[in-house]
C-alpha cells in the first residue's frame, strides 16, 4: 500500500457570523490555520500516525497534536478555561471554560474526506452558552447563542418513519440497534462527523443524528450541539437517559441522539434501546 | 412538518482544469447554473416535487427537470448526442455522446446535505474517452482522460480487511451483502453520492465504494469512475460479473464496485456475493 501523498485540497479561512465571541472566533482560527498547516506539509500516513493517548482515552493522531497544541496556547493568552479532546482540562482559573473538539472527523480529515470541523462552546459556570461550529474544508460556520433566535430552523419532523438519518458507523456489538433505526429511515448517511451531522440536523438538511448505542460519543462531540439544536427547534438527549452535560471527567460516554424535534428524539431513542 | 426554506448555502462555479473538453465544461457550467438558480429560488419542498418519470425508470424530481433541461438544451446547441438519466437518448447525429448524471446525490441536494455531483463522459463510438465530475457544492472538479496520466492516485490498498469504505445505504432485501462488507472495513462511510465517492477512491482519500447487491446503479452513475478511477491505478466492475459498458438502454442495472486495486475490486465483490 502507498501513500498517495500530501491531501491537494486547500483549508479556507473560517467565515465567522458577525457578533461570534471573541474567544470562539480566536480559537476556531487558531484551527484552521494549523490544520491548514499540517494539510499542507504532513502526507496522509503522517498526518495518521498515532502519537500517544488523549485525556479522552483514545489515541492521538498527528493531526489532532497539531490542532489541539495550538489551541491550548492559544487559550492560555486568552485566559480562559480549556476542555478538549486530546490535551484534557486546562484551569486558567477563569469562569469561562472553551469546549472543544479541535478536529471532528479526524479519520476523513488524515483521510482527505473533506468532511470535519472545528467545534467549540462557551460554558460560564457551567452552563453552555454559545456555540461555533466550523466545517474545516469550506469555512462554512453556524454560530448559536442559548436563549437567542437562529437563522436555522430544522425539518420539525416528529417520527422515525420515512425520516433521513444520520448514524455512526455500525459496529459489531450494536448492529442490531443500528439496523432498528435504519430500516425504518427512508434516508441513511454515515458522514463520519458528529458535529457537522448535528450542525445539519439544527438547518433542517437532515432529520436526525445518532449513535445507535455503541457510547462512542464524549462531550467535545455534543457541547455545540447542546446549544445549536435546540435553539433551532430540536433536540439533543442521550439513547439511555443520562443527562448529556458538561463534566471535566473526558471519559465518560454516550449515545447522543440529536433530532428535529423532542418526539423524534424520544424515538430514535426508543428504537436504539429496543 | 414544516419546509425549513430555501437553502442558503451558495452554489460556486465549477473550477474546470485546463484543457477539458469544451462540451464537457460547458454543461458543467450550465448544470452549476440551473443548481444555483432552482436552489435560490424553490424550497426544499418544491425542490423534492415529483414532476413525472424519468427515462431511467425512477421518478424525477423538480430539481432533476430543470438541471437536465438546462443541460439538453446546451447539447442541441453543441450539436452531440446526450445520454441522461431524465431526458433519456437525444440523438444529434455525431459520432459524440456525453453520458450525465445532471444532479448526482439528488436527495441531499433537495435537502440541502452539501454533498451533490455532476458527472459527464464523453463517449466516442461507444468508447469513453473523458470524464468530468464536479462537487457542485464547493465546484471542485475532477477530469481524467483514458489512456493519459492524471494528478490522482488511489491508496493502492489489496484487501478488505481494514479498509476504508463507502457503501450505498442498506436496503432491506441486501443488509445481509452489505453488513459481510461493513463488517471487515475499519472504516464505513454513507455519503449518498455515487460520483462523488468514486472521486474519493480515485484521489486516494477512501479504498472502495460499492453498491452491495441492490442493483440500483445505472451507467449515469458509474461511467465517469470508468475513465476516473483505472487512470488514478483502480478499478470499476460490477459486483456479479456483468460488463458494465455505455448502453442507451436506461433500465440496465449494476451493482458497482469501485476500488482502489483490481484485487480489492474482486475481494468486495466476492463479499457482496457472499
Amino acid at each position: 500500500m502507498t501513500d498517495p501523498g500530501l491531501i491537494g485540497w486547500p483549508i479556507p479561512d473560517p467565515e465567522i457570523p458577525a457578533a461570534t465571541d471573541p474567544a470562539l472566533a480566536a480559537l476556531a482560527n487558531v484551527a484552521a490555520a494549523a490544520f491548514r498547516s499540517a494539510r499542507g506539509t504532513l502526507t496522509r500516513t503522517e498526518l495518521a500516525e498515532k502519537v500517544g493517548m488523549g485525556a479522552d482515552g483514545t489515541p492521538t493522531m498527528r493531526l489532532d497534536e497539531l490542532v489541539d497544541g495550538a489551541i491550548a496556547e492559544q487559550v492560555n493568552r486568552l485566559g480562559v478555561n480549556l476542555l478538549s479532546e486530546e490535551v484534557g482540562v486546562v484551569d486558567n482559573g477563569s469562569a469561562s471554560t472553551i469546549v472543544v473538539d479541535p478536529v471532528d472527523g479526524t479519520a476523513n480529515a488524515v483521510a482527505g474526506v473533506p468532511l470535519s470541523a472545528f467545534a467549540a462552546t462557551l460554558v460560564r459556570d457551567g452552563v453552555p452558552v454559545e456555540s461555533l461550529t466550523c466545517w474545516l474544508d469550506t469555512g462554512r460556520c453556524w454560530r448559536a447563542v442559548a436563549g437567542e433566535p437562529t437563522p436555522y430552523r430544522t425539518t420539525g419532523r416528529t417520527s422515525l418513519a420515512g425520516a433521513a438519518v444520520s448514524l455512526l458507523r455500525p459496529q459489531r456489538h450494536t448492529v442490531d440497534a443500528w439496523w432498528r433505526v435504519a430500516d425504518q429511515a427512508s434516508r441513511v448517511r454515515v458522514l463520519s462527523t458528529s458535529c457537522l451531522e448535528a450542525a445539519l440536523v439544527a438547518e433542517g438538511a437532515t432529520d436526525g443524528f445518532v449513535d445507535a448505542g455503541s457510547d462512542t460519543h464524549r462531550i467535545v462531540d455534543l457541547a455545540a450541539a447542546l446549544v445549536l439544536v435546540p435553539a433551532a427547534g430540536g433536540c439533543v438527549l442521550d439513547a439511555f437517559g443520562r443527562p448529556v452535560e458538561i463534566d471535566n471527567d473526558l471519559s465518560k460516554r454516550w449515545s447522543g441522539v440529536v433530532a428535529a424535534t423532542p418526539l423524534l428524539a424520544e424515538e430514535l431513542a426508543g428504537a436504539i434501546r429496543g
